[in-house]
């Protein structure tokens, strides 16, 4: 079972410094964002007197500051290293600052490729000073593998999945939990990349975990939450994806959804960076997954979310309108339109199965 | 590009002590069998004085030895750990034995979960004696995402998938491979798992690979054999198998193969260890790999190979006629009666093809 309250209620300042960007800091902007834990304060000496709003159009008033010690007024529990440096290394100002972190009784937080927790002097100074470091990216020692369990879960699953990745996925789970939160429906979002487990606060990183273990770390993080009405599983790039699609397979496989919620970015033709691999319509993107996902139990696909990002609210509204017809369910844009519709089409369908 | 010669010509010994058996030493029993380089002993006390072939069907007249000094007199180069201990961990009687062979000068290589190469008493040795330590589990450190580069390969490609996990797809490849380089065929055997390697001396551990790099992996290995007239991917799982579908579709995107040999036991009629899923009628299990695939390169079903271990010459012959007729491609099992007909097929679909 996962302790889903590894950072569940902390405050946390951001080390964002240089970077506090939509672009740069993702992690900064997703916690700030859906934060499921307060934000108190982002390090970024380039920004000092603004609010996080006033910089990345999210966050509400937390204040941007030039340093931990500036920070620590706003009595943060926490400090979460909110951007990747180039090669995903651990640089020496990044690490002295983590080493000051913890001196004054902070946890550490980082998604980097070099671990906190593999750094001897990280861990003896955490020892000493009783804070926690974690590693968002770091794979646990022990892990399954699948076994088709989600099968018998007593909780309605949805997976979201893509057309390609880098569309939205994980902002369309949270905005579906949130508004399904809203309503008082007992939702949980499971997180399966680091940003998205940044924000949950627990999570695997299943991009990073060896093939085998895949799909049966899904299935033991779905199965962890077994009980709620709703279980929303953040999506990994896409089935048409050559370089990821074993990734999204993984969540196919381990989550065995009873629905799918289809997500695609309406200017993007092309799957990127894949030369000439063109994005088809949607009803035959949608395909193959129900064909995988069918010996283990067929999911119905439920909603379409478009990311319209870059287009006019007529072209979006077009877009709406255009999906809705040839996949024939609810389709919105959550970020713009909100996720209403999603949830009505989450219950109704949950309804409709007997749960 | 892969050092293809990483283990190419060596003259090995095999530490098999106490479980010399088809079961407990495949990767042992794999080397013999297919070795592409040279057996010279079997360490495993309890059939000292026996052969090779007397003991598990194949090797010859390799002999079975005591220990590694009586090893010593058929000049062994390296140390091939071909049974694997509980959990995967070097137990200490077996480290002990590694420093003996490395003092010999012998290179040791081991499919452990526990890496020799992160053993500083083992480097050491290694080191100080100059040889080499091949832990055929270990991803490298740097590994590319896969990007679709196989569709522009020179090589004609062909890859294993089958119906279940376990049922003998390496070994459809490795006969295939014997078959086609016997007619001077330029084939060439991509190994996608731990003892595919220790026989083909190079290779990818894809099921131990995160899976962001999957595709990525064997994209490259594909590719660093690119100009073969042959390229044979070696299976692994079954998109029919919740566990290990993901490996399964990463070694189709990674590789994107022209044709398909779909592999399948006749007396397996679930997925292994998953209940209640059915393995489907042939053509079924088929479509979805084709389907997968075709956004990158249509692949063609040019063949089934049938594991018929365990039923009479007359239920296989007959099996093998039941495949050709519901799958209307050559079938054979290549074990009991030759891989001749599937060689036949990659040519004539080679040809054409136009390759």
């Amino acid at each position: 079972m996962i302790n889903k309250n590894a950072i569940h209620r902390k405050r946390i300042v951001h080390l964002a410094e240089g970077n506090f960007s939509l672009r740069n800091s993702k992690m900064t902007t997703g916690v700030l964002r859906y934060g499921y834990h307060e934000s108190v304060a982002v390090i970024d000496s380039q920004y000092v007197g603004k609010t996080a709003q006033e910089v990345v159009g999210c966050g509400g008033n937390v204040p941007v500051v030039a340093s931990l010690a500036d920070a620590m007024k706003y009595r943060p529990e926490a400090l979460l290293i909110g951007i990747t440096p180039t090669g995903g290394r651990l640089p020496e100002p990044m690490k002295t600052l983590c080493l000051e972190a913890i001196s004054l009784g902070l946890d550490v937080y980082a998604g980097l490729h070099d671990f906190l927790t593999d750094d001897e002097e990280l861990v003896a100074a955490a020892q000493k000073h009783n804070v926690k470091l974690w590693d968002i990216r770091k794979p646990p020692k022990q892990m399954p593998v699948g076994g088709g369990l989600c099968r018998w879960a007593k909780s309605y699953i949805s997976l979201m999945v893509g057309s390609d990745c880098a569309i939205g996925k994980m902002t369309v789970a949270l905005e579906i939990d949130r508004e399904a939160k809203r309503r008082g429906v007992k939702s949980e979002f499971v997180a399966t990349g680091q940003c998205g487990i940044a924000i949950a606060g627990w999570g695997s990183p299943i991009d990073a975990i060896p093939g085998d273990f895949m799909a049966g770390m899904v299935e033991r993080d779905v199965m962890s939450v077994d009980g709620a009405d709703l279980i929303l599983v953040e999506g990994q790039g896409s089935l048409l994806h050559p370089g990821f699609s074993s990734v999204t397979l993984a969540l196919l496989h381990g989550a065995i959804p009873h629905s799918l919620i289809l997500c695609h970015q309406t200017t993007r033709k092309e799957i990127s960076k894949i030369k000439d691999v063109p994005i088809p319509p949607l009803p035959e993107v949608i395909e193959p997954y129900i064909r995988l996902a069918s010996p283990f139990r067929k999911p119905e696909l439920i909603g379409v979310c478009l990311n319209t990002s870059g287009t006019s609210e007529e072209e979006a509204r077009a877009a709406v309108a255009e999906a809705e017809k040839t996949c024939g369910v609810p389709a919105s844009d959550p970020v713009r339109f909100g996720a209403g519709k999603l949830v009505d089409a989450l219950i109704e369908h949950r309804r409709k199965l007997g749960y």
